[in-house]
C-alpha cells in the first residue's frame, strides 16, 4: 500500500467563496503515482467546507443566497458562539455543504461522473487556510 | 490490496426518488471477493444522493416535503442556476443529503447497525443515471 | 494491509447531546498499530451522527438550537413516519449533521487541523447506541 499527503493552502478574498480544487487534487494524484485507491479531501478548519458539484458561478451564487437563508450571519448576536467570535454561521453553514469527499481512484484518475468537480467551500475567510489530501492504494 | 469498481445505473420514472440499492452494493461486495476493507458509494452526478437511513415509506416522504421545504422547487425563477434549466433546487437537496458513503467491510459483510440501508436519492430524475462502488481492501 | 474494527457503546441521558469521542477513536488507532491509511468514523444508528467540528459549548447550543429551526421535534404529527414513533426528526436532523467522518491517519496519528474533533450528535437519546471505528492502513 502506498499513502500519500499534501496540504494545500487556500486564501479567499472575501468572507465566503467557492474555490474549484481539483486541478490541485489531480496534481496530487500523479504526484503520489497511486492507480487503484481512494482520495480523501478534506477542509481542515471547521468553517470550511470541501464538496464535489457543479463550477457553474449561476449554482454558486444560489448556494450563497441558500446557505445564507439556512443560517444567516447577521444578526451575530443570535449566537452563544459568537462571544469575541462572529462566525457561529460559518460552522452551520459548513455542516450543510460538508468536510470532506472521498473519491475513487480508478486507473490513475479521479473516477469521476461527467460533472463532477471538487471545490473548497470557505465561509469565514480572510486569512490563510488548509485542506489535506489522503490518497492511499497502490 | 484488492480493487474493485461497478457502477450501477439508474432511471426514476419521477423528478425525485428514493431508491434502496443496498442489494446491488452487497452484490458488488460478493463479486468483489473483499473480506476487509472500505466501500465507497456516490452518486456519480451532482443533482442526486446516496445515503444511508431507514427503509421506511413515511420517512421518505418526509424527507421529501422536508427538502422541499428548505430548498423549494418553484418558482424556477428564484435560482440563478436555472438559465436552461430547472434543477437549481436538486443541486441544494443533495448536498443536505449528501454525494456519498463509505461503509466498512468486514468478515466479507457491509458493517451495518440493524437499521441501516444504503439510499439513492434522486431529485431531478426521468433519466438514467450513475452510481459509483469502488470497494479497496484484501 | 491492517484492518480494525471497534464499536463504542454511547447513552445519552437526553433527547439529543453532542458527546466529544475524539479519545475513544484515539485509543482505537493506537490499538490498530496502523500508522498510515484511513479511519471511518459512523454512527451505527440512523437517528444519529458522526460528524467534525468544534468543542465549544456555545456552538453545540447553537447547533441544537438551528436544528430544531431547520427539523422541529414538534408537533409529531406533521410526520408519517411518526406512527408509533415520534422520532422523525431525529432521521431529518442526522442527515444535516452527517452519519460518518473519514479521517486520514498519518504518522500514527489523526491527521487533524488544529480544531478538529469528532463528536457523536445525538437526536433520539436515553438509550444505548452504538459508534463502528474501523482503521485501514499498515
Amino acid at each position: 500500500m502506498i499513502s500519500f499527503r499534501k496540504e494545500l493552502w487556500l486564501e479567499a478574498p472575501t468572507r465566503r467563496a467557492f474555490i474549484n480544487i481539483t486541478p490541485q487534487v489531480e496534481q496530487c494524484l500523479r504526484e503520489s503515482g497511486i492507480r487503484e485507491g481512494l482520495c480523501l479531501v478534506n477542509a481542515m478548519h471547521i468553517t470550511a467546507s470541501v464538496f464535489i458539484n457543479d463550477d457553474e458561478p449561476g449554482l454558486h451564487h444560489d448556494y450563497d443566497a441558500w446557505l445564507e437563508r439556512l443560517a444567516p450571519h447577521a444578526p451575530v448576536s443570535q449566537y452563544r458562539h459568537n462571544v469575541g467570535e462572529d462566525n457561529a454561521d460559518a460552522h452551520m453553514k459548513r455542516q450543510i455543504m460538508g468536510r470532506e469527499v472521498v473519491v475513487a481512484v480508478t486507473d490513475g484518475r479521479l473516477d469521476f461522473g461527467t460533472w463532477e468537480r471538487i471545490f473548497y467551500g470557505e465561509f469565514d475567510g480572510r486569512r490563510r487556510k488548509r485542506v489535506l489530501v489522503k490518497i492511499i492504494g497502490e
